[in-house]
C-alpha cells in the first residue's frame, strides 16, 4: 500500500500486457489516433473512407499486417496479430473490425488454408494493403451453420476452372466486410463438386459423391476500375448498428469462373482430371479440421471486445472519480464514493482483470499451437484451444455489452453524448455478440465438447444421437486443464488455513466452489442426456431441447473456472507485495462476484448456506471500498493513451468542454 | 384454446389498449410512417429536419398536443397525452421525444407552472408547432441534483425585469432538446432571486432570504430570423448515442432580459416591488411540488420505453417463428422451437404485458388526480403517484434497452442491420435510462418515499437524518395500496387450494412472495438505519451509504409487487374463459421470472427451500413451451402497424430482401 501509484500502474501494466508487451506498446505509439478514429457526425461514406485509409496507414507501417509483406507466410507471430488486434480495439472497432476482414479472416484463410504458391502470390500484397478482400462465409439462409450453406463451386474440366453459382436467393452471401466498398477478392465458402466418377456403382445418389463439402476459393469481385467482375452481384448492407467505418455486403454469382488454382487446397485437392483427393478421409473431419485453422478470428475477437470495454471503463471510472453529485457531509460527494457507483465499476474492474489475464494465456496457446512445426501438431490441444477460443469468446464479447452499457449510464446524460466517447464503442462492440459465432451457438459447443470428453471419460455415454442437434462444429476431446492446474491443485490440497467466517476470502474455497458448479453441472447434463438416448428422432430432439438451457450453464461454469485459475495463476506468480495485494483482492472481487451472480445455483444445491451466500455479497461491499482508491490507478494500468479514449469526460472536461467548478 | 388466434389477438389487443384505446387507434391509423422515420444513412441535419417536420405534422394533426391549441389549457386529456406519447413510442423515439420536449415539458411546464393568462399567450401556438420550445432545467454541474442548479434569475426592480446569468461555466444548461436548431423560448429553470428586504434583522445571510429556490420563467433563446438573441449563448450537443432527430444543445445566459410576466408563478410569484410570495410557505415543499407537477414527463417516458421495446419483441418474435438453422428430426428447426430461444424471447413478453397493464394503472392514476378539482387535491395521491411513476420509469426503461438488446442478438446478423428495425430503437432507448430522472437517482427516491411512510406507520423511526443524503425530490407518505388490493387480499387469504407440488403456479403464492420480499427489504433497511441515526455528519453518511444497495432493491421489490398486482388484477378481471388462460399463463410467467431472477434472496431468506426454487425453473421452462404456439399472436396484440416497424425480418424477408427458402 506504499507503493506509489504511478509504480503499482506499471507493475499492473507489465501484468495486463503479458507476453507481446513490445508490440503492444508499438501500436499505442505509433498509431495516429486522429486519423484512425471515425468521426460520429459524418456521412457513412466519409466514415468508411477514414476507415479505409486508417486500414492503409496501419498496412504501410506493417503494424497490423505482421510479416505477410516480407515472408509470404502467416505462422511466423501469430499471438503478435491478435494482440495488435486487441490493442487498436480500444482506439476504434471500426478500424479494427476492418483490419481483421483484411489480414485476419482474407489473409489468414489464404495462409491457413492456401499452398505456397497461392502464399506468395496473394500475401505479400494483403499485407501491404494493395489487394484488398472479403471473407465470404454467411449467406442469408445460413450463418451460424456453416455445414448447409448453398453456393457451389463446380469443377468444369474443359476450361480447368471451377465455376462459383448462388443457386437461390439465399444463398446470397451477405454481411460480408470490405464487400460493399473496397473489396477485390474474396476468400469464398463453397460446396464443392466434382465431376461425376464413373467408377461408382450406379444407383448411389443419395450420398452423392461429388458433393466434396465446403470448401473456400479466392474469387475476384471487383475489377481495377472497381466495378464488379462478370457474373458479380454487390450489395451494400447500408447502415448498421455500429462499426460505421466498414463495408459490409452482399455478393452473389452467376457463373463466375475462376482457375482451379483459386482453390485454397490444403484440406482438399482437385487436380485437372477433376479428381478430389483431400490428406483427411472423414469429411466431417476435414470440415471440423478447417474451421479449426480460423480460431484465430475468435480468439481476437474476444480480446477485442474486453479491450474496447476496458476504454469504457477508463472513461466512466476516471469521470466517477471526479463527478461530484448531491450533498454529503462535507460538500458535494464523489460519484465513486456512493455505494451502488462502487457496485456498478469495480465489479467490473476486476472482471476486466480477469478476462484479460485469461485472454492472454488463449493468446499463448493459440501462438504455440499454430507456431509448431508440423510433424508436432497435438489434435487434443487444438479441440481445446477451440472450445476455449468460443466460451471466452462468448463470455468476453457478453460481458465488453453488459459493461460499455453501464459505464455510458454511470456517465449520465454526458456518456450519451458521442463526445464521451462510449456511443460509438457500445454501439460497435454490439455485433461481437452475434458475429464469429453466434453466443448462444458457441457456448452449446463448448457444451458439447465438454461432453464428448467426459462421456470418452466415464467410457459409458454414447451421445453421437442427441449430440448431432443444434451447432457442431469442432468435435473430440477437450481436455480439462488450464495452465494453473498444477497451482490450482496445490491450492485446493491445502486445508482451509483461516477462519471458517472468513472462508470467502480464501482463494481455495472460491477455486472449489467453482469447480463444483462446473463439474456437478456437467455430470447431471450427462446423465439426462443418457437417460435420453432411446426413442424416435423427435424425442430425442425434444430431449436435447430439454436439456439446452442446462448445457449452456455448464458451459458457462465451464469457462468461469478457466478464467479464475488464469487470475489466480497471475496472483501466484507475482513477486511484488504491493502488487500481488492489489492484485489478490481484484481476484476475491472477480471470484465472489461470480459466486453472488450464482448464489441461487450454490443453495440450490446445498453447496453454500444463507449465511454465506449473505457474506458474499457483504465482502464484495467490503472489497469496493477497500479497491476504491485504487480504482483510477487500475484503470489507468490499461496504458490506453488519453488520445485514443477520445473523451470530453476526462481531466474535469465534460462534453460542453466545460470545466466543472467542483 | 379454441378460439381463433384473430380473435384472440384483438381481444388481447383490447386489455392492453385500456382507457384511450380510441387515442392509440387514432394515431396508429393516421399518423405517417414514411414521413415520421428517422432514416438511417442521412446526415444528422437530415435525420433532425425529417424529425421536425413530422412534429409538425402531429401539431397541425393535433396527434399530440391534445387541446392546448383550442383551449389554452393542459387538463382536459391528460391520460390522452401520455398514450399518444406512448404510442408513437412504437414508431420513432426521436420523434416521440421531439413531441415530449414541445408538447410535455415545455408546453407542459407552461401549462402547470403558468398561470391563465400565460396558458393563453403561449399554449395555442406551442400545440400548433408555431412556437418551439425548450425545458431548460439540467446544467453541466447538476443532472439529477435540480436544487443545486446555479442559474440565476435575478429581479430588477428598476425595469420590472428579471436578468438571466449562467455565473459560472458549469451553469451552462445542456443537453436540452430543441435548443440546438429549432427551440424559439425555453422554460428556464434558475435560482429566484428578488432585491434585498430591508425589513430583515441585520447579520442574517447564511439563510439568505432573498434567494427564493428554483423557479421557472419563460426566456426567448432565438429571434425570428433562427439567431441567438442578445446575451443567449447556443450550442450543439451534436451527434448522440441514439435520438438523432432530436437537436439538443447548450443554453447560456449573460444579462439576458425578460419582463416580470415571464415568471410561471403558480407557487411563487414577485410583485412589481419585487416582494415575493407564494402559496406554499415550506420552501423544500414549494420545490417538491413545484416538481411534482412535471410527474407526467415521468409517467410518458417509462411508457414510451416498453412501447419500444414491445415493438422489438413483435419484430424478433415473428422472426424466430420463421427463420430457421441447423436440422431436427423434420428438416431444419426453426428458431423459437429451440429452448435457449424460447426462454429469451417469452419472458420478456410476459413482462412486457406486467409493465403494460402497470403502466395503464398509472395513467389513469395520473388523470384522475390531474384532472381533478383544485378542492379535491390529495396530497398522499400525489406523493404516491410520483413514487410509482419514479419506480415504473425505472424498471420500464432498464428492461426496454435489455429487450431491445436481446431482440437485436435473438435476430444474429440480420438483427444488427439498420433495416431490421432493431438497431435505432436500441440506440434510442438507451437514453431513458437516465434522463427524466437517472434510474438509480429514481430507486433510492422510491426507496426513501416508502421509509418515510414506514417510519410514520410505525411512529419510531426519525429518518430526516440520513434519508437527506442522495437524491431528495418528493417526500412524504406513499400509500402502499394499489388498485388490486382488495382483490389481492381475497387472493391472498383463500387458503392454499393446490396440490403443494403445484403450488409455484398459485396466484396467491406469487403474490405472497412479491409481498414478503417488498416488506422484509424494507423492515431490514428501516432496522439498519435507525441503528446509525447518530453520529456525526460523516457517520451518518457512512450509514446511509452502506444500506444504498440495500435501499435499492426494496424500490425494486415494491414495483416488482405494484406490477405483479396490476397483471394479477387484469386477469381477475377477464370474462372471456380463452382470453382469461392465455393471460393467466402469461401471468405466471412474469411472476415467475421475478421469483427465479430474485432466487438468491428468497433461497437466502429461507422463504424457499432448494426444491420449490428448481421447481420455478422448471415452471419457467413448461409455460415458454406451453405459451410458444402463442408467441406471435401475443406480439401481433400489440397492435404496432407493419409499416411502423419498418423491419425486412417480415414476412419472409430478410435484411437482403431476400426470401428465404426454408
Amino acid at each position: 500500500m506504499t507503493t506509489p501509484a504511478t509504480d503499482l500502474t506499471a507493475a499492473l501494466t507489465t501484468c495486463l500486457d503479458g507476453r507481446w508487451a513490445e508490440t503492444r506498446h508499438r501500436i499505442r505509439t505509433q498509431v495516429d489516433p486522429t486519423a484512425a478514429l471515425v468521426q460520429a457526425e459524418g456521412s457513412l461514406e466519409e466514415k468508411r473512407a477514414t476507415t479505409t485509409a486508417a486500414l492503409m496507414q496501419l498496412a504501410e507501417q506493417d503494424l497490423a499486417g505482421m510479416g505477410y509483406a516480407e515472408t509470404g507466410g502467416a505462422r511466423n507471430d501469430v499471438g503478435g496479430t491478435v494482440v495488435a488486434f486487441e490493442t487498436i480495439a480500444a482506439l476504434d472497432l471500426s478500424l479494427t473490425v476492418k483490419m481483421g476482414v483484411q489480414f485476419g479472416l482474407f489473409g489468414g484463410a489464404i495462409a491457413s488454408l492456401g499452398n505456397d504458391e497461392q502464399h506468395r502470390a496473394w500475401l505479400p500484397p494483403t499485407g501491404r494493403g494493395e489487394l484488398l478482400g472479403c471473407f465470404a462465409m454467411t449467406e442469408v439462409g445460413h450463418g451460424s451453420d456453416v455445414q448447409s450453406l448453398e453456393t457451389t463451386a463446380t469443377y468444369d474440366r474443359a476450361t480447368d476452372e471451377f465455376v462459383i453459382d448462388s443457386p437461390t436467393r439465399s444463398a446470397t452471401k451477405t454481411y460480408i466486410g470490405n464487400a460493399a466498398r473496397d473489396g477485390q477478392m474474396a476468400v469464398v465458402f463453397a460446396q464443392l463438386i466434382t465431376p461425376d466418377d464413373d467408377s461408382l456403382p450406379e444407383g448411389i445418389e443419395d450420398d452423392d459423391p461429388t458433393h466434396r463439402g465446403i470448401h473456400a476459393l479466392v474469387v475476384p469481385i471487383r475489377d481495377d476500375a472497381g466495378q464488379p467482375m462478370a457474373g458479380v452481384t454487390l450489395g451494400d448492407n447500408g447502415a448498421k448498428g455500429g462499426l460505421p467505418g466498414v463495408d459490409n455486403g452482399t455478393i452473389s454469382f452467376d457463373g463466375v469462373r475462376v482457375p482451379r488454382t483459386h482453390l485454397l487446397d490444403r484440406f482438399g485437392s482437385v487436380d485437372a482430371e477433376g479428381v478430389y483427393s483431400s490428406p483427411i478421409d472423414s469429411p466431417g473431419r476435414r470440415f471440423f479440421t478447417m474451421l479449426g485453422t480460423l480460431v484465430r478470428g475468435r480468439v481476437s475477437v474476444g480480446g477485442g471486445a474486453s479491450s474496447a470495454a476496458r476504454a469504457g471503463l477508463a472513461i466512466a471510472t476516471r469521470y466517477a472519480d471526479q463527478r461530484t453529485q448531491f450533498d454529503g457531509p462535507d460538500g458535494e460527494v464523489t460519484l465513486l464514493d456512493y455505494r451502488a457507483h462502487q457496485r456498478k465499476l469495480l465489479p467490473a474492474i476486476a472482471r476486466s482483470y480477469a478476462f484479460a489475464f485469461a485472454q492472454n494465456e488463449l493468446v499463448e496457446n493459440l501462438h504455440e499451437i499454430q507456431t509448431a512445426a508440423p510433424d508436432d501438431h497435438d489434435e487434443r490441444a487444438q479441440r481445446e484451444l477451440e472450445s476455449r477460443a468460443a466460451g471466452l469468446k462468448a463470455l468476453q464479447t457478453e460481458e465488453a455489452n453488459r459493461v460499455l452499457q453501464l459505464c455510458r449510464e454511470a456517465c449520465g446524460g454526458a456518456g450519451y453524448m458521442a463526445s464521451s466517447g462510449l456511443t460509438q464503442r457500445r454501439m460497435d462492440a454490439d455485433v461481437f455478440a452475434t458475429f464469429e459465432g453466434d453466443n448462444t451457438v458457441l457456448l452449446q459447443l463448448v457444451a458439447k465438447g465438454l461432453l464428448t470428453n467426459y462421456s470418452k471419460a466415464i467410457g459409458s455415454l454414447n451421445m453421437t444421437g442427441m449430440l448431432r442437434f443444434g451447432a457442431t462444429q469442432f468435435s473430440g476431446v477437450v481436455i480439462e486443464r488450464t495452465a494453473a492446474k498444477g497451482f490450482v491443485n496445490r491450492l485446493v490440497e491445502v486445508a482451509r488455513r483461516r477462519d471458517p467466517e472468513d472462508v470467502v476470502m480464501d482463494r481455495a474455497w472460491q477455486v472449489e466452489c467453482f469447480e463444483f458448479r462446473e463439474k456437478h453441472l456437467l455430470e447431471t447434463a450427462a446423465q439426462r442426456m443418457r437417460g435420453a438416448q432411446r426413442g424416435t428422432e423427435t424425442e430425442q430432439f425434444a430431449a436435447f431441447n430439454d436439456v439446452q438451457d442446462h448445457l449452456l450453464l455448464a458451459a458457462r461454469a465451464h469457462i468461469d473456472r478457466v478464467v479464475l485459475e488464469a487470475f489466480a495463476q497471475q496472483v501466484e506468480e507475482c513477486e511484488d507485495p504491493a502488487l500481488a495485494e492489489v492484485l489478490d483482492q481484484v481476484c476475491d472481487l472477480y471470484a465472489l462476484g461470480v459466486i453472488e451472480e450464482n448464489a441461487a445455483w450454490f443453495l440450490e444445491h446445498e453447496h453454500m448456506r444463507a449465511a454465506k451466500s449473505k457474506s458474499v455479497t457483504a465482502t464484495i461491499n467490503a472489497l469496493c471500498a477497500t479497491l476504491r482508491p485504487h480504482a483510477v490507478t487500475l484503470v489507468n494500468a490499461f496504458a490506453i493513451p488519453d488520445e485514443w479514449l477520445a473523451s470530453t469526460l476526462l481531466d474535469g472536461q465534460d462534453d460542453a468542454g466545460v470545466v466543472r467548478q467542483h
